[in-house]
């Protein structure tokens, strides 16, 4: 760590104070895209035609029905998830709604293999590798299920820690995962990972793994890690009923008019589809037929999402060159250069990342507030921060980025 | 009632045979629209263009946020539930999967003025006017709460047995209504009604009123009757939380494609955004920019509505036409002629709906099962058929009333 003279000191206030000048108003709260991402969707806001209302099966879309979502839109998830289309429902817009609701059903009537609703049990646990996703965290304090942290490493999920807890305590129902691209810290999950969450013994016989695949095609550069398929790792360890998958096309094609996906083994998909077909009498399959119109096979579907990393790319490379500029051989910060997704995560030292969330604001640039990335937002370390590169423009990020590097000094040298 | 001579009989089971031999397969179970009705909306599948994606404040539809929707779509929707638009939250397709999880949130946690959530009462009861809607019984079964089957009159639900009901039972939590053209017997809720459901001491102190405006703007006349407005009245009445309203596109733009609105009290909409905002980072607001640029003011969205009574009207009066010439004057049979709505609600001799469903369709014309228009699927003295002439083209429709009719006449014979 470097010792910072009083003459440092006066330099950094000095270089902050001429920041607050320009009375900035730069924003990296959100995983938000761009609008030049949202651009790339403009195929979407083209009409289908007033002709152009039927599914291949003959479908009329602009009618009720179908539950499960067109077969071609179940085909379209099936190869992101890497599982077969009779494994998929399709949903409207938002993936978020559809966990939401399997946790809301879950705990009102339990799921295959509850002994009883998860809201009659003394307590529901869920494990949280973090830092992660807030809105995960919210909804299950939301609906009545403790949110508890996990160390989140550089493959996945401290699978002892995950094992331990899971094997002792009936209480631990679930574990929410961002198996590609995690949500802040950008890992994808190794094989050991995704074996062990498939294999590890529980003491529920009603565990499941909420597998948020959002970033599944997420992709900065053209080589990416693998991903073992969880479903068929469940299935071969004996445990088919355990994991149940997420997606969505929010980050592919429009953030706020998406579809959504879950995906799971048959046993799951029934109970599914029981609240679903109390719940509506079918999706939005013209929004289905739009998006298949759209990205019509996965070769569309990768050029496409190239055309997001082209974009992305240069944003997120702009942040880790001011970080390192600014930060590089401090020794007072460590960040993440992830492969894909949309967020990175940056450690500051212990007990200053409030502090430097509150510098960087009082300077024009607003962060997700610190702690976020930890249930019940408590950080219990103070340090880290999450970075969403995706939205403003570049001039702006480098901008905003530059900000909070020196809010990281001023708040180090102040210690 | 009329005798049956053995003559008769011979001759409607020849007549009978005869339809058989046709070999039809003609559908009056579900509330459809028809392709016609559909085709109505083709503006909807229009594109909006690249460039037209902004509210009228600005907001990119495209991206994230507004769990409340745009300000245009709740001022279309206040308008047609006669609320104002802060009293609007719009959802996606389905106002059905609003009402759900209203019940659902209900059950988790509660609602205004709940001294426990729903879920850990001893027992939760939901009045439901009968002959009603399936999918609200359906609803509450699945949710836990149990539907306590009403007697519905022509002007409303039995208000003298609800308001003994509700002022009596703790357990009783909620009622659920379709004030205007009631599915399936077509009445609107007279001014005594709405004023007394507004008024009512309820022995539970969370008591709602779950109006589900379905069929709001649903005329198939030009003349219609006035219906009080919920809110309003219940405000008055000092029971602002007591009344949620629902409505939806459903059956004015495409059926599968629509959007939806919950309207009540600043606290309950204060409630219901707490799981919104934990389910949804925002609603589909492309799919509400499209339906308020297809349907831009009032006089549009009452014009579409004409287009949609002319093609339903003459559907409508031929059920009745061939109901009068079939069984009019047997004293077998009595029927609604509904001003609006989607149904037609027909009664037959005590004991025989079942029969006559069977009959009908052993000759090819499929109903919606006797009892579906009863809490658990049973009607208690058999006699209810709801008749949905929407969706079949005219010819056809005419074909199935006919043997519905010849069903009627037969099995009343064959008692």
């Amino acid at each position: 760590m470097t010792t910072t003279t009083p003459l440092a000191i006066d330099a950094l206030r000095g270089r902050y104070a001429a920041a607050q000048r320009l009375q900035l108003d730069l924003d990296m709260t959100r995983g938000k895209p761009c609008p030049e991402q949202l651009d790339l969707a403009a195929g979407l806001l083209d009409g289908l035609g007033r002709d152009d209302y039927r599914a291949a099966d003959g479908t009329d879309c602009r009618n009720y029905g179908l539950v499960d979502g067109l077969p071609e839109a179940k085909r379209f998830f099936a190869d992101v998830l890497e599982v077969a289309p009779a494994e998929v429902i399709v949903g409207d817009n938002a993936s978020l709604s559809l966990m939401y609701d399997v946790l809301s059903e879950a705990m009102h009537r339990g799921v295959p293999g509850s002994v009883r609703p998860w809201g009659r049990e003394p307590a529901v646990r869920v494990l949280c590798p973090s830092p992660g996703y807030d809105r995960h965290f919210a909804l299950c304090e939301h609906l009545g299920a403790e949110p508890v942290p996990v160390a989140l490493d550089a493959a996945g999920p401290d699978l002892e820690e995950v094992s331990r807890l899971a094997a002792d305590d009936p209480s631990i129902k679930a574990i929410f995962c961002v198996p590609r691209y995690s949500n802040p810290t950008g890992i994808t999950y190794g094989a050991d990972a995704v074996r062990q969450l498939a294999r590890m013994k529980t003491a529920a016989p009603d565990f499941r793994v909420i597998w948020d695949n959002a970033y599944a095609v997420h992709h900065l550069y053209s080589d990416h890690e693998p991903l073992l398929p969880i479903l068929a790792e469940c299935r071969a360890a004996g445990h088919p009923d355990r994991p149940l998958l997420f997606t969505s096309t929010s980050k592919i094609t429009l953030a706020g008019a998406g579809i959504s996906a879950i995906a799971g083994s048959d046993g799951n998909l029934a109970w599914f589809r029981q609240s679903r077909g109390r719940r509506t009498i079918g999706p939005d399959k013209i929004a289905q037929l739009r998006h298949l119109r759209f990205l019509p096979d996965r070769a569309a579907l990768d050029a496409h999402m190239r055309r997001h990393a082209a974009i992305l790319r240069p944003k997120f490379e702009a942040v880790g060159e001011i970080l390192e500029r600014e930060l590089g051989g401090t020794g007072l910060a460590s960040w993440s250069a992830p492969r894909g997704g949309y967020f990175i995560s940056l450690d500051v030292p212990e007990g200053c990342a409030a502090r430097v969330v509150a510098r960087a604001k009082a300077a024009g640039v607003k962060l997700t507030a610190a702690g976020a990335t930890f249930p019940h937002g408590r950080d219990p370390r103070d340090r880290n921060i999450r970075i969403a590169p995706s939205f403003p423009p570049l001039a702006e990020l480098r901008q905003a980025t530059e900000i909070l590097a020196l809010s990281v000094l001023l708040v180090a040298a102040e210690r």
